[in-house]
């Protein structure tokens, strides 16, 4: 396709698996195109270019990450690289005047985190993660739900896992599991959405207490590749609900990504809350009222499935919605959105203080 | 409908709201059948006999527990009471002969358990409790689904809920919630399920530890009224895993009864396992092998729905396999079975190991 003016220009760096996601992503999205992408070798980037049928005539093949942050026809970067190399690579890249999307998790943690949105916000440009399921109508249609006290009555329980079994060479090879690049595994990796989805769900209100279960488990490198946490706001909500949470994140079990919200009145349930079954539709299920008939023997409702049609991938929408942002940076004048960065910083926290407090031996972390 | 010699002739002692469904469960199991109804007062008991339409001519009414525990013509009892009071009138049954079906939560703790089994062990007659979900035919498909590790490889993470959203006269007058009569709120009434289910899962291994969750509610009697417990079994399976299991039981939330059981390659997952929606079938999700396609842009898989006919509802079903075992001690000498006693014994061990660790502030209990 033919780039437009008004599109916002994507460099990627870094050629890992999921950046062919974002690669088809970013050039189905209506107002972004694919302009650079750059690996440590150009061969590598050559190749990324070829398997995913891109343009070897429009799409610009750098061998290093530095061509493409120095690039001036590259408005914006997307990194999917290790985390241990987030923060680096987006300060070059915001100093560079490029707007910043970043794979989760952000950071190792907050405080580079917080470095890493600080070089955004002084360069002016916008920062997102890439957290793709926050922007699926679903995801808006049960957060509208979610907050119509008249079906779920206060939300008062949260649970939500990530789990995937991945391959022995995973165990062995992948950056997910090396202290030196991924140092929060699965917590980082997985249980990123989960504390991402309790946030969500609280309306980014902060949690008072996060304490780790006792069911953690590490590698050999001392990653953590299995761990759940229990989230509890003690303050109640404007609702007056306080609200508990539980959380599992694992590489040791098949596939999972529960996610229930259950209120005094109802709930909500999905089993596909992070990447949908298809994707021209998604749902998730509503009950409402649940009681037994008389003498118990069975319920009143069933739970209604609700479904959701999406005419953009979840990922093409989160580039739309960040390319709609830039744009209005570039020909408006307009300030960063700082609803993402902070939305990434409480997810960050929460991430932190799972680590911590399986550090301390699954002690309370007080927020 | 006729008394016949095979059946199993039950007397049931109060006339708790439960008493209904079993009443009905009783007289729909083909080889057992209601004889007596004893309440604290005869009018009561009547009441029962009437709103229930069962004939006055055939069922006794006394207004006594007593007389009902020392009706010779009565085979079995059926003992919906306060947990506090089980152990007085399960151990008064069995030194009359009366073979013991008594509901969930068996006792206050496993000491009152033992006193209660130990009576009718000493006195020839059968023992069970009141998880009618044990009996139902989904129940036992599912079981050997789990037990196939070729469908779903090594289970290692169980998840159990069991909540509901009683009517504020609950939180004032139930029993569940008066300190004086079930002391185990909603630990007792709820957690026994999922408990059960954990154990049941695990072909009854006891686990290593139980440790509570800090998000335990309490009323003001000290009763609590939701709680949640992490549970660990440190030691592999047969098969190799080690199994980490979260149960969560509230008052403060609508229905559910959540079920998922995963392994390292596959889950099982249902959300009405204590209680189907409906009589006839039930249902639960079977996934196997589940990975993301190409771009991880959607699943290989969707749950595949297991559909289950029951022709019997799970309490008759109940019903009739404790007077199977009944009229096999009446009529061919056989011993009680000691399946049921023991499934009772370690689910009332969690129970009191959940207890413990919430009154500990959260400690680890090792069993």
């Amino acid at each position: 396709m033919a780039e437009t003016e008004a599109q916002v220009r994507f460099g990627i760096i870094g050629c890992a698996n999921i950046a062919r996601k974002l690669a088809r992503a970013i050039n189905l999205a209506p107002n972004s195109v694919l302009h650079a992408v750059g690996s440590r070798s150009i061969e590598k980037a050559k190749r990324f270019i070829t398997i995913n049928g891109l343009d070897h005539q429009r799409v610009k093949i750098y061998g290093s990450y530095e061509q493409v942050v120095e690039d001036p026809s590259v408005d914006a970067v997307y990194m999917p690289l290790p985390t241990s190399l987030h923060v680096h690579w987006a300060v070059v890249a915001a100093r560079n005047g490029k707007h910043v999307l970043v794979e989760k998790p952000t950071a190792l943690d907050v405080d580079e985190l917080d470095r890493l949105v600080g070089a955004c916000e002084s360069n002016g440009v916008q920062f997102m993660d890439g957290s793709m399921w926050l922007h699926h109508p679903r995801t808006g249609k049960m957060k509208e739900m979610l907050f119509d006290s008249k079906l779920l009555g206060d939300v008062n329980y949260i649970y939500s896992t990530s789990t995937t079994s991945p391959s022995p060479e995973f165990f062995e090879h992948d950056i997910r599991v090396k202290g030196n690049l991924d140092a929060l595994g699965a917590l980082g990796d997985l249980g990123w959405y989960c504390l991402g989805a309790v946030l969500w769900a609280k309306n980014y209100q902060l949690p008072t207490v996060v304490t780790a279960l006792p069911d953690v488990a590490k590698n050999s490198d001392g990653v953590i590749i299995s761990c759940s946490a229990s989230i509890q706001y003690k303050e109640p909500s404007a609702a007056g609900a306080t609200t508990n949470a539980i959380i599992h994140c694992s590489f040791l079990s098949d596939t999972s990504m529960d996610l229930a919200l259950t209120g005094s009145g109802g709930s909500l349930n999905l089993g596909d809350f992070i990447i949908p079954h298809r994707e021209s539709s998604a749902s998730f299920e509503f009950t409402k009222g649940a009681k037994f008939v008389d003498l118990h023997i069975g319920w009143n409702v069933k739970p209604e499935k609700v479904v959701v049609n999406c005419e953009l991938p979840q990922e093409a929408l989160m580039v739309k919605e960040f390319a709609r942002l830039v744009a209005g940076i570039r020909t408006s004048g307009l300030p960063p959105d700082r609803k993402w960065p902070e939305i990434s910083r409480k997810t960050q926290m929460l991430v932190d203080a799972v680590k911590k407090s399986v550090d301390l031996g699954c002690e309370p972390v007080y927020l």
